[in-house]
């Protein structure tokens, strides 16, 4: 369908040219940043050229084309081999930007991260998150095309291809992705591995001796290979031959690491550094590349210029879509609507609806049931919900009564079983999230928001909108003791970057944290929630207040200039704050209570609003049944935090409680002291 | 060797009601908690007989006896079954503790936790760990053994047992682990795999299709069964069997979550919840156990104990540890000292001469260069350093010149080539730990301790000592960009109860760092370490200061009193905040710089100590190239926090410190500011 191109690309010549041109741009902007990784993009060389020249299907004019193929570069170290793709085949990447590798403000960051490069699928780097995020983007391609595709109509079909390396096999996130790829029989997913035996420490035989085609043949896969990683025509058979199978491909690829470079290919040398000036004449030498750095011969890019191939693809697909959109106008404008942001037209009116229940009702419920509920009122108003567990739906209460459980053979279903695989999970709904078409869920219990953390980090990095449910938030989880009671997560959810976390109170708190996390298009959200029941707290705002992070729950007795400290809470502890307030009143101390459901979003409030809720000089008492260096941030000097310093103990929650402090004693206690101190 | 036991444990009858025992003990705990999973030690519980009646070599009265196989429970939450163990053969755990199960101060809490009950060789529950934690015990063991074991002297010589379900082998950790501990071929150590088709959600076939044999048999393991798991005899067999193995053996062993309860048995809701009054009638009926709860015939006990076989094995193995004393007097010494937590004579002389070199010397180079020459000096004095990196060894500087690389032929190797398994390598280092002999080490980059994080908090929360090395701290990595630039990781590290965090600013206090690290006997330390070049700040203190967590390392031009306020840092950023005070004293502001290369071991500092590092009313600047809000602890209201609130850029580290501020005008800037507002 590119007959220029195509003759370039099946002429011997041709062929190692274009893998050559790769060669030479990755070690020319490696050695001119002297910073970077030459070894694998000179190694999978010839299999991008099989790949991205005879393969690919995708439209260099618009990398947001719907129905492209998605690419993945899970050993995102080898940022360079996508760069040189992406700039060979006609991306808006020009050459300037390649010479401009790995420099503050260019579009060829170290590894690569999407939103920044056209064409860059995800953000790569941490190994083996790339190959999940793989597998969620063709999880929700499956599911898309499941719903929205009729009879003649295929508007969603495309695969996902993604390279990986030794790094990625070793890193025991690839277990659970390939697991969970192998039991959906996601048939359109095709990795490459690049087999070249090399890791940073050498010779990897050492410290990886899986028979990986074996491992990848007990998770369901269909395993092609080994082939000659650096024979196109063999890549090519192998690529094409994945196409027919009904399982996700797993195509071994032996190759040399930093092939072309005569003294270090072959060796962990390849694989980080530049290869020096010397061995660069050497290898320009040995590959009959006699450009000059980042100069590319007209014949190679003609070769590899995928343009009009890609725009020819998207204009076929157009054409499709419009005879679908006459035949299928509901699901069209469905499906427009879905791969965008925009929620439905009913999403608004149902929140309403859903907040004016909650308040009337009043039910004094765990936030983990209160987020059940929220998601009873909202899924139904919200089609791209995809919700899942890492084996604990029962206790995240993350599937509502419509949703039926995902299967292979039942593509319809909206809740995943994720099994015990909370990274695999988080990372795979990062891909789902990345593919578009959905809003993805997932849910633990907090402290095993650990074993995901690198993928919360990612989502965060990547501005997805992405909503992590970590149930069993604390100490109140009682006797499962301190391996399952999370302490210090809360705390440190917060501190990574552009990450939201919500810590709601009751079934109100918990109703707009869901609604914060849906509306929100520039990042993913935490929601930690209660095992154990909360009551319901009557308060004068709206939901606009609770939106704002934090705001006056309960005004302190006679008014705010009666208010002698501030206590802030969250979550479980607003209830104990509240309890608290009113001994004190019993006392004639009146004490204004602040709920923080949310740290993160309080923080991006303007000043005024700020000083509205925590006056300056007010002294201010903190609770959260977790650690409290966090909240100093908040009470500063003259305050006081109680929260739990150590880790958990096993028992009924009450008493943990107790054990721990969290007991309106010794809040009274506490604040009474604080007023004594301000006083002095 | 005891013969009433043994002939209990042999007939039919006997064999039934020593499971039953486990059966009965389980369900009537849970269901007096109201809390807790009968259905994993129900449905283990022949597996248990085979394997504590028949071939697992302890000692009840010594759970500390050395030569001991380990028992690990990897599925932890099914620590009824332990407990159940525990009491049965005699250790002292007494009826009254398994009344107790759950509640507060109980030596049975909900998952199994080392150091409260005698003979939990780990804490468990965390799912996949226990399993990780076995494979480092098994290679402790395997190294231990080639270095004091001498012809006809076996004294290391015992094998490590794990239980693990579908949970630990679809966490990704169980990859990692299974794959290293095929590449070193553990022949000792025997997993066994409760494969009861279920898991919470329900039937495992939704979600984990693995053929779990193949996928073992694929790391190079021996793969025995399926066996019936309700078959005694047939367990037997099977883990007679894998003694002749010289690789790690996984038993596939099928078995009925919760069998033995009518109407519960082979379903989920026999994972986690007590089975109900009426239910545990059904199932004493039904099992032929009419006794009361916690009720165990005399004859059960006696089938069951093995103190007097325990004793014997125990008295056994010390007849050969004397005459090995008396051959290798030297040996025998080492080895006792190492099984403890003593330091060899010489490591305070080589720790005061490597001080004393670093003070003279003044390197400038970077903290993880720093670190490597602190192993140089320490670890030749140290023959209990078992270092290892996630595949970084270049980089993250953890081997020492003397050190080799461990090898399955090469057992005298000190460093461990852990692949890229972050997760994998810290779990295991707390095996290691556990088991004891070795003073476990392990690197990474900073931003991947995400990927080991929950391993990091299993240690603090069983008090190993356990040295993390976390280099490549910051944006100081420069052009790897974003997704390796640790941001959030140095505050969120330190919120773990029980770590202890480091980062220190130059030669002498990563000496000082690892000195501590290697002298804690309750706990693990992380170190932060720079990638970039820091200089060496000479100082008036000596290691003593240095050790308190912090300290003045310049005080303020004309002393303390003329202090306007004091500039706090950490690691890279203490030469930064030496210059900004060079400048601001240019100006004639007098400020005094605090280094507190570790905030929690300064937090545990007496209150003089404290202030008079940090007199009250002077205001203070923290300067860190990580989030700010942990900084608020310490400086309160009045002060400023400069530091990296948002993800980190792909460039050269001056140009990404520059582009966040970290620079000498900033800090001027800052601080002049901060005096300015005091004096308002």
């Amino acid at each position: 369908m590119n007959d220029s191109r195509v003759l370039g690309a099946h002429s011997d010549k041709g062929v190692a040219q274009m893998a050559n041109a790769i060669r030479a741009l990755a070690m020319d902007a490696v050695q001119k940043a002297n910073s970077g990784h030459p070894g694998m993009p000179m190694g999978m060389a010839e299999i991008a050229v099989a790949l991205w020249s005879r393969h690919l299907s995708h439209n260099p004019a618009n990398p947001r084309w719907a129905n492209r193929d998605r690419f993945v570069l899970s050993n995102g170290h080898g940022s360079m081999l996508q760069y040189a793709l992406l700039h060979l085949t006609g991306y808006d990447l020009p050459i300037e930007e390649l010479v401009k590798f790995r420099q503050m403000h260019s579009r060829t960051p170290g590894h690569p991260e999407h939103g920044l490069t056209p064409g860059v699928e995800t953000t790569t780097g941490p190994l083996g998150q790339g190959f999940a995020n793989a597998v969620g983007m063709a999880l929700a391609e499956k599911l898309l095309a499941a719903e929205f595709n009729r009879p003649g109509f295929g508007i969603v079909d495309h695969r996902t291809w993604v390279f990986l390396g030794d790094g990625c096999l070793m890193e025991g996130i690839s277990h659970e992705a390939a697991s969970l790829a192998g039991t959906w029989q996601l048939g359109k997913l095709v990795a490459i591995y690049d087999d070249n035996g090399i890791s940073i420490d050498g010779e990897v035989e050492h410290w990886f001796t899986d028979d990986t085609a074996q491992r990848f043949r007990a998770y369901g896969w269909n395993v092609i290979g080994p082939v000659d990683g650096h024979d196109v025509e063999a890549l090519d058979h192998a690529i094409a031959k994945s196409k027919g199978s009904d399982k996700p491909t797993l195509i071994v690829a032996k190759t040399i690491i930093g092939k072309g470079s005569p003294n270090r290919a072959g060796t962990e040398k390849a694989h980080g550094e530049a290869l020096g000036e010397s061995e660069i004449v050497a290898t320009r030498d040995a590959m009959g590349w006699p450009h000059e750095p980042f100069v590319v011969p007209q014949d190679v890019y003609a070769a590899w210029d995928a343009r009009r191939a890609g725009a020819e693809r998207e204009f076929a697909w157009k054409k499709l879509l419009n005879a679908y959109a006459e035949r299928y106008p509901q699901e069209a404008g469905e499906l427009e609507r879905r791969l965008g942001t925009a929620l439905p037209g009913a999403y608004r009116s149902t929140l309403d609806a859903a907040l004016a229940s909650a308040a009337e009702k009043r039910e004094a419920v765990a936030t983990r049931k209160a987020s059940q509920l929220a998601l009873e009122a909202l899924a139904p108003a919200l089609p791209e919900m995809l919700g899942g567990s890492a084996d604990l739906t029962g206790s995240n209460l993350t599937k509502w009564s419509k949703a039926a459980a995902m299967r292979p053979n039942a593509l319809n279903g909206r809740h995943i079983n994720y099994g015990v695989r909370e990274f695999g999970m988080c990372a795979i709904a990062n891909g789902v999230s990345l593919h578009g078409g959905f809003l993805p869920f997932a849910g633990t219990f907090l402290v095993f928001s650990d074993y995901a953390r690198n993928a919360l980090r990612m989502a965060a990095l990547m501005k997805q909108r992405v909503v992590f449910v970590f149930t069993h938030d604390s100490i109140g989880l009682g006797e499962d003791g301190p391996t399952h009671q999370a302490v210090e997560h809360v705390a440190s959810l917060r501190l990574i970057p552009n990450m939201d976390v919500w810590r709601p109170a009751d079934t109100a708190e918990t109703l707009v944290a869901w609604a914060a996390a849906i509306e929100r298009t520039d990042g993913p959200t935490s929601l930690a929630l209660s095992r154990q029941a909360v009551p319901f707290t009557p308060r004068d705002v709206d939901a606009a207040a609770i939106r704002r992070g934090a705001y006056v729950i309960s005004e302190a007795a006679g008014g705010a200039k009666k208010a002698r400290a501030a206590l802030i809470a969250t979550g479980s502890e607003v209830s104990l704050a509240i309890e608290a307030q009113k001994a004190l009143a019993a006392q004639g101390v009146a004490v204004r209570v602040v709920s923080m459901p949310s740290t993160t979003v309080f923080d991006r409030q303007d000043a005024a609003y700020k000083s509205s809720v925590l006056p300056e000089g007010l002294p201010r008492v903190a609770i959260e049944a977790g650690v409290t260096d966090f909240w100093w941030k908040y009470v500063r000097a003259t305050g006081a935090v109680l929260g739990v310093d150590s880790f958990g103990e096993s028992a009924p929650a009450p008493a943990v409680y107790k054990h721990f402090g969290l007991t309106v004693d010794n809040v009274v206690a506490t604040v009474s002291a604080v007023i004594a101190k301000g006083n002095k």
